[in-house]
């Protein structure tokens, strides 16, 4: 097998760092970087650059790109060619060399360039669930058209697309997602209702970044991924189930009409994900430690508590609405995440929040990009109206939302 | 899809009825039943006669034909042609209209059939492991020579061919053989030493014939497995490995070689495995009810115990040694079941029977039927010396055992 050459969009989050650790220890095939788009972490970015020597790099702002200059001054590499905003990241992931492209941005920044990249024929690996749920339609119309691929970083859909290898559509019955339960699996609603961000953070079985731990924890993850699966396997809402299960080894399963059910398991390690989507349709040995299921001892599942975890409901009726809303619904939850980061409002007022956007939405058929922008730029408009009425206190900085 | 004939070998046993309930529900495709072989059950032989009217049916004797067509006088049906002895189940296992043999016997007899069934180029569903035990050299080379399939009924090795599907054999690192750990998981040695019968036929999770809940409770039946496996996917010894799962869900599972586990699980039901067979490469739907995880609730797993159950040590030193071991092993365990059965030696002794012929027996090269049938008879004979040495008593009747 030849090199592959690779560009990640989001190289210094925890996908992104995971990425580079798969580059660095895969012996075969040979992966090498062409490109790199980071947000604000240009400490990391600079010693990712030294060490990786890609041939673009970009930033979120032009003061960004000066402190990336800086911090290379003097590291004895040629610079990359540094761009920045919305249009670099779409430099990185249209690169003409890359044969694979990374999309691990968090939230909304990451759709554009994805579907750039899917329609530039790129293969897409794919961690930002956000872009398919904001606009899955063009996002599979885009790769139908190039013929690019499309291939899940997600450890459920990465598990489901390994289950439904060697298997026929027609002879699949439903696919279900499995759930760790989140921090507040056993918690009641009281006790959601004054968790802290740092209980919020503490995820019990992945290590992750900040909004897909808050999204874990209202179990929105799992919402988003029903919307997720259903774009990229084509099964209805009534054909995507969710399974909690604590210890996340079992990373989801499959079920056959023949009532067979096949899962697909291993430790919670996103590497595992990240170098199935870059090697497929091979695969490859891995330096990570095997699954000792004796280690384990035992796996447990329990059906989801809708009651308590009301986003799941929402997201199953924006799936099932279709449409526009799943982009309002990301939109307003990524917003009301942020300021519950932000301690202006508590855990259980996120799903509350986006419920009264996705009432106040009306939704439309997404036919074009701009659409899928303007209700991502309504919604997050209207919750913040929403968050104004139950805040705690006046935003300070907005750190995950973002702006276009 | 066309109607499939099917012939069955063991009709009136466990996974015999199993198969006719299957054939009997299943609206598509249509599978027809051409020939029937059977042991002494004449009364429910009739009935299966009566039901499906094949045009060929085995019995083991002349006496036994004798009854059966009494059986069937008066019942209003057109007598099959009835047959007997090792010759009428070659019979039954070539009928030539026979797209599928189902091989279901208990033990060693249905060897010789269901080489002929492969010879014939027929598609053989395989339950009977002793066959695979004995000779898989000659099973697989005749399957390959005629482009007969070969696929297993036995649910471990059913969920395995599962699991397979869509991989490539050289990215597979090792499969996993689960075992509910039989009756005597959690006892002591000295417990086991004085196992009753009944105790030993109590299994836990799956509902067998004798010979096979004895093979479960010493996990024999687990060395056999190990030993089928290897003839049904080429995998060796050191690749194949043994996990205790008591709820027996998880059928079996596989190690690829970048750390990703697939497993198959399902209901504890042979018509499964059973449908899978007849039906394969397509999946088609069943009555079954379908798994329930959330009614399981929890899975366990743990190493098995070679201390306590010697039996799986010994499958992997036939198997390490190949030539006839196997074969001798496997007759060896036969007799020393039918004794423990006959309340003759207890429980602990059979794997003390099995490993005193192995270490009396001069293995040899696996070339021809001849060669594997005269190791099976020589094997039941040492196995007599050994029994006669422990016993506590004179033979009654030898209801397992099978000379030829």
């Amino acid at each position: 097998m030849v090199t592959k050459n690779v560009a990640i969009l989001g190289s210094t989050g925890s996908i992104g760092c995971n990425t580079l650790r798969v580059i660095e220890t895969l012996t075969s095939p040979t992966l090498r970087v062409v490109a790199l788009g980071a947000g604000h972490n240009m400490q990391r970015l600079a010693d990712q650059v030294v060490t990786h020597l890609p041939e673009v790099v970009s930033v979120e702002s032009e003061n960004a790109a000066h402190e990336l200059r800086e911090l290379l001054f003097d590291r004895n590499v040629d610079l990359p060619r540094i761009v920045s905003g919305q249009e670099g990241l779409v430099e990185v992931a249209t690169h003409k060399e890359a044969d694979c492209v990374v999309s691990a941005t968090v939230g909304a920044i990451g759709f554009l360039p994805t579907l750039r990249a899917l329609e530039a024929g790129k293969r897409v690996a794919l961690a930002n669930k956000e872009t398919l749920v904001m606009a899955g339609e063009l996002m599979t119309r885009a790769a139908q058209k190039s013929g690019a691929e499309l291939l899940p970083v997600d450890s459920e859909h990465n598990a489901l697309h390994q289950c439904l290898r060697g298997e026929r559509r027609e002879e699949v019955k439903r696919i279900v997602l499995t759930a760790s339960g989140g921090p507040f699996r056993t918690r009641n609603k009281s006790q959601m209702k004054e968790a802290s961000v740092s209980e919020a953070m503490r995820h019990p079985t992945w290590n992750m970044g900040a909004k897909i731990t808050i999204d874990s924890a209202t179990l929105m993850n799992k919402g988003l991924e029903v919307i997720e699966a259903h774009w990229l396997f084509g099964f209805g809402p009534a054909e995507i189930g969710i399974l909690v299960h604590p210890e996340s080894v079992v990373h989801s399963m499959i079920e056959l009409v023949d009532g067979s059910v096949i899962a697909q398991m291993g430790i919670t390690d996103m590497r595992h994900a990240i170098q199935y989507a870059l090697t497929y349709p091979e695969r490859h040995s891995c330096s990570l430690p095997a699954l000792d299921l004796t280690a384990v001892s035992s796996l447990h599942f329990e059906a989801p508590d809708l009651e308590r975890f009301p986003c799941i409901r929402l997201a199953y009726q924006a799936l099932e609405t279709a449409g526009t809303l799943p982009a309002a619904m990301n939109a307003a939850n990524e917003e009301a995440v942020a300021a519950f980061l932000d301690e202006r409002i508590c855990l259980t007022e996120i799903p509350v929040i986006i419920e009264n956007v996705m009432n106040r939405h009306d939704s439309q058929p997404v036919e074009t990009i701009e659409t899928v922008l303007e209700v991502d730029h309504w919604a997050r408009l209207a919750a913040r109206q929403e968050i104004e009425k139950l805040a705690k206190k006046p935003a300070s900085v907005a750190w995950i939302s973002n702006d276009r």
